[in-house]
């Protein structure tokens, strides 16, 4: 018997399993395991490293113990700052809850963290794990065995399940919404440092400025030299397709450096009168720029978000943006989780690839 | 040898220190411990007892296993929703991570789960917690063990850490800012739903409402009647100082209530000019209800928050805030605990029970 990881077997492994993948007694996987004496360091390694292909650890043990049986689903997210993953944190908590799951939530941003450390640390703890990993959706589902991943916004690849977002769609909603309003001079203000919290899908297209057939990279209007995003390169199609001029700037994920950048942007294009906004907290930066160059919001220049958080709702004008309605994709995530966990969703099936649309939620910024 | 949690000895407890208690070998602990058979029932049962008041959890195998030896630390909040929870965990993983700990947050506010429900799911997986627990401080320490536990923002009791908030502090801040500024109609918005969520120092006082001397129980102005919190009775005692009227209303703690209370409030009472507000989500409700009313912030009304999350900048105006500094507070829960855990500081000692203050941020609203 030759037991791997891309077998997808519905259900998990038990100590039983690995005691016969390992070719030793049940006892002998549970001193090595538990870290115990009494066994030579060279099976110790074997078993531990089956246990871990077929997704069987230790703290089921401790889980059965202290917490019975209760459902434990580990949530990797990047930055609890940017209110948006709060904000999804909250709803697929929620939801789990509801379940009689516990979820414990991993902020993984800080100290150069990637989302694959944050699924090494969750695996001993949890059946299953959620997560924002930003590109590590194989490396992730193989240090979790058979127990299921669910990655969101990037390339699944062997991930059990993903949720992914029609970005398409969305710059259509947007794009569609300014020109039919006659703006005739809209930026993209993407976001300059998501490849380094995300690697994931891998932004190909160099930066683009100026008018839809400059083709060649060049630096954004703050100097930035890099990569388009995937929502920055679904804007650019349909931004394109209008046949228009458009610019595209980038600046780091933060209100103040977005409110920086769009000052940039509309001292060196006066005539800028739309702004479509990488995520909204960046949006609340934008509007705050556009009332600095003293220009009014949406009659001079309109402003539309991504995201659909309710910062949104607090700002001054109100933020049109293009929204998830995060209790759906909170329950997109939940109970697909049900599904790979009960057997009902297999593991890498179309039932398991999930793919969600914005909508367009005008209020009073465009 | 009759081991108990209040003998706070410095150093955790280990496997011999379970059996010894127990009178039984070590190998009958990891039995116990583990589900493993071979042993009586009660036999098992009483290992389990004497580890948890010990603090010792089987789990220290499969965490030196899989993570090294790690420090691994628990944070238990109760609402990912208001923004500044997850500022005040961001901050504290990412002084965490500097020191290679590694944070797993709690968000428990769900599915009427309490602060406990939070420390006891966490406390098989954490070398220590820190929480706003809502009350829960002497349960919580005891499910912990030896195990430090930091609480905030509630009494201590046998908690092995606190932090606290000199509320008298920023009270008289608040309340001589606006008495200076000639305002003479002063509200304070409270919380009425944070007993739910946050039991802890009982409120005392009821709810009072029209001059400093009326000290009878009254319905606020959204018809709340109920307890105030520690916060509203430090601005209660200024304002009774200052010898004005002023009145105290309620709302639950969203940005959306705070906004329909104030907007009543601003109809029965046309000529408040001040209103302090319990937190900074509550007060860009409330921003945006005196805006609805026609009137002038901070001209006609001004309106001083609570916390100094980023949320306050990004408002029209910006909000003139209580502010704590979020990074100083997770550097002080870091400290406490590293302190705590390497035994420089005693639990519950002198040492071990800290004190902030806010600071009066002037924005535009006040």
């Amino acid at each position: 018997m030759s037991p791997t990881s891309s077998g997808r077997p519905a259900k998990p492994a038990t100590i039983l399993d690995v005691a016969a993948a390992a070719g030793v007694s049940r006892q002998t996987v549970t001193r090595a395991m538990n870290g115990m004496p009494g066994i030579k360091e060279t099976t110790r390694e074997r078993v531990q490293e089956l246990a871990r292909e077929l997704g069987y650890t230790p703290s089921r043990f401790a889980k059965g113990l202290v917490q019975g049986s209760r459902t434990s689903v580990g949530l990797a997210i990047p930055d609890l700052t940017n209110p948006y993953f709060p904000a999804f944190a909250s709803s697929v908590v929620e939801l789990a809850t509801q379940r009689g799951w516990h979820v414990v939530v991993d902020d993984y941003g800080h100290g150069g963290r990637t989302g694959l450390d944050a699924v090494d640390h969750l695996a001993p703890q949890v059946d299953a794990i959620i997560g924002y990993l930003g590109g590590y959706a194989d490396q992730a589902q193989a240090a979790l065995g058979r127990r299921p991943l669910i990655v969101l916004d990037e390339t699944p690849g062997g991930a059990a399940g993903s949720i992914n977002f029609d970005y398409a769609h969305a710059a259509r909603l947007a794009v569609d919404h300014l020109w039919n309003a006659n703006r005739r001079n809209i930026a993209y203000l993407d976001a300059s440092d998501y490849r380094r919290r995300a690697p994931g899908p891998a932004p190909e297209n160099p930066v683009r400025q100026g008018s839809a057939d400059e083709r060649d990279p060049a630096p954004s209007p703050d100097g930035v030299r890099g990569s388009i995003t995937v929502r920055g390169r679904a804007v650019a199609g349909r931004l394109d397709q209008t046949g228009a001029s458009w610019s595209l700037f980038a600046a780091e994920e933060t209100a103040d450096a977005a409110r920086a950048a769009a000052t940039a942007l509309l001292q060196e294009r006066p005539g800028t009168d739309g702004i479509l906004v990488f995520n909204d907290l960046m949006a609340a930066g934008v509007l705050k720029a556009v009332a600095d160059a003293g220009l009014r919001v949406p009659e001079d220049c309109a402003v539309v978000g991504m995201d659909g958080i309710p910062l949104g709702e607090l700002l001054t004008p109100e933020l049109s943006t293009l929204a998830l309605d995060l209790r759906e994709v909170g329950r997109a995530a939940v109970e697909l989780l049900d599904g790979l966990l009960t057997g009902a969703v297999a593991p890498g099936s179309k039932d398991a690839r999930l793919t969600l649309q914005h909508q367009l939620i005008l209020r009073s910024s465009a």
